[in-house]
């Protein structure tokens, strides 16, 4: 008895020693082009190394944590972080207080910078790895906004035979990114491009054409950025902090918006109205209905298509909010023209967000269920074992868009 | 007679402790959102800041100069560089020992990593600066290659009249980035789509498209990568350092190729030929003979044009060789087809090259003039007071672009 309770002692202390973790670490696929770190393990483990030779403390910052790296002595410095959730996340280094990008990785913006990304394996990686299938296309768009005068940017996805199918129209989707990102996260970090190329080679999604504009940055010399508040001055209550990380954001429910109040969705309505589709409508072969535009978004972006698909209900038929929030009953039938005018509401979450609701917020899941017994088409998707992060909008945007313009 | 002595050395004095920095520093354009730091003040010095609140030194690297920061003693570390040449330029921040990106700024690949960036203001900037005239795109492709045996990534730019004029089939320019660069190169740090839009929308080019691959990574499943040379083994004579930055890398002229013998543009060129010159042809509304194909590139790039050119001397009417070489009358008249195919040799330099050619590298500019006296349409261009920076190159595209397809 004495034998076997030194052994678990024993085992417990390899475990916690780390002698657990298993040496199958290869380069993420998000690396630089032919650098080994950071790399990933069968355990969802991220390994990161850096030269830093004159350094005391380098650390790895990941998921809200930071690990310590050690010094091998020649000044190469490597960490491992605890197993990730699959999918892609930010990350940072720590030099000697510096917080910096990884020079081995690819950058991303998002938590309001550009910085350092990891992808981690998933087992259904499949649906956003890149084949040879007919490639699509994502454009990078300049055009000048009445709204706020000045030059904006976007990009434009088309899918495969619209180069070659010159008589025929297509729906477009509105797809917006989150709070602390920009127009560049989902053609990035999102893989836009090559779920879509994926889901219509497999007869699964209609071809459509996809917007992906800025919803952060409606500032310029016609819509002046206000003053920002004193350092220290009190946030909106509830408001997350500047550059928090994605995985911290509070998430939304009825009642709970926690950008209620804050309007950020006014300018970019009369962005969309007033001259982003007006634009596309000009430039591309694309019908000029609400039956045939869609808006969706993730987070900010879905409480975006939130408050302007009950402002204008007849620009969008089709309504996508990916941990955004939720459409009641109450709101729908408050709105005159959005019943007869609306062909879907897809809703959707990351599993953690559901177990991990913030300040009592009201369950998305019977909402939405009560809005489909009064008729309307809701979808409720909820992404497996995933937070508030850009695995559980890939797989929203993949399931949505199997739904759209049928 | 002491006195204006004492003022003298009191002045060198000032001058040599930096009293001279003008204080009119702005955000650089090459900013991330919303950074101040790094910042140009108008005598074209860089001022960049970071937080290291235990660092021992932290430096600004550019321009292969590495500039002591100084702690504020807060841990915000703040210092100046010498005066830049006009342009854009690479650089990193060295933090107890860590090379790093720099937090502030956008990230360029180059000198083989993704990297910190800077654009210094310049008197000619008006003609790569983003103005409200019809914008063309530039696309994200991905196509299967069968030299490769994988996906390859290229960009596509599109002038603004390419989706109206739905009848018209248009010429293309093939352009290469250089050593230790990729694709990205000229679309961001080359501002290729805004320098086309500008100079179309002003009459100064006829529209064409212009498809920027990769021309260093040439590998996959059907061309596996060579195994590296073992650390510290030998370099081919000339080649640049891995990892050197642009602005060292030695300049070619006759007979002083550094690259000469690596067969760099064999595998590229099958690329061309095979995959990427059909997939355009077949997917864009373009010409299918050499009269109306341009190829061009930069560095490295320029030498992948030159050996083109050479062997297949009706693929391509119109080259441009950036900072990459030049052609001698013996190579023109020594390759079958070239004169009768050849509508313009386009050579350019920045002025700093020509002033410190490498081991005594033939002047290119006679050899190019006694080309042109054969009855070859050449051009000589001269960047004044670049090196072999993207400065030199913008203006090259820019001058260049001119002279095409006319």
């Amino acid at each position: 008895m004495k034998k076997i309770i030194l052994s678990a002692m024993l085992l417990i202390a390899a475990l916690s020693l780390g002698a657990q973790t298993k040496e199958d670490f290869k380069p993420a696929t998000t690396n630089q082009p032919n650098h080994q770190y950071p790399m990933v393990n069968s355990q969802r483990m991220v390994r990161a190394q850096v030269k830093a030779t004159d350094a005391k403390s380098v650390k790895l910052d990941i998921g809200g944590v930071k690990y310590d790296m050690v010094n091998d002595g020649t000044g190469v410095w490597t960490g491992d972080s605890a197993p990730q959730d699959e999918g892609f996340h930010y990350y940072q280094l720590e030099i000697d207080g510096a917080s910096v990008p990884d020079p081995g990785s690819l950058y991303y913006y998002g938590a309001s910078r550009w910085g350092s990304g990891i992808d981690i394996p998933a087992a259904d990686e499949d649906f956003y790895t890149l084949k040879n299938v007919p490639q699509g296309e994502v454009s990078e768009v300049y055009y000048y906004s009445s709204v706020t005068g000045s030059m904006r940017h976007c990009y434009i996805y088309t899918p495969a035979e619209y180069k070659k199918n010159t008589n025929k129209k297509y729906p477009v989707l509105y797809l917006q990114h989150g709070g602390g990102e920009d127009e560049h996260g989902w053609p990035q970090q999102g893989r836009t491009g090559i779920i879509m190329d994926n889901l219509i080679a497999a007869g699964k999604a209609v071809p459509f054409i996809i917007v992906m504009d800025n919803g952060s940055d409606t500032y310029g010399p016609n819509n002046p950025r206000p003053e920002r508040p004193a350092a220290g001055a009190p946030r909106p209550q509830g408001a997350p902090a500047q550059g928090a990380p994605q995985g911290q954001r509070p998430q939304a429910g009825r009642g709970g918006n926690p950008f209620a109040g804050m309007n950020f969705a006014g300018a970019f309505q009369s962005i969309l109205e007033k001259d982003l589709i007006p634009m596309v409508e000009a430039n591309y072969r694309v019908y000029n209905d609400g039956a045939h535009r869609a808006m969706a978004g993730l987070s900010m972006g879905g409480m975006q298509t939130h408050s302007i698909a009950l402002a204008n209900p007849k620009l969008f038929s089709w309504i996508g909010i990916f941990s955004g929030g939720v459409f009641s009953t109450e709101e729908v039938d408050s709105t005159p023209g959005f019943r007869e005018n609306n062909k879907l509401i897809f809703i959707s979450f990351g599993s953690r967000e559901l177990e991990n609701r913030i300040g009592g917020a009201a369950d998305p899941r019977p909402i939405t269920e009560e809005l489909g017994k009064t008729g309307m088409n809701t979808v409720f998707y909820v992404s497996p074992d995933t937070a508030h992060e850009w695995q559980s909008w890939r797989r929203a945007l993949y399931n949505f868009a199997q739904k759209l313009f049928k």
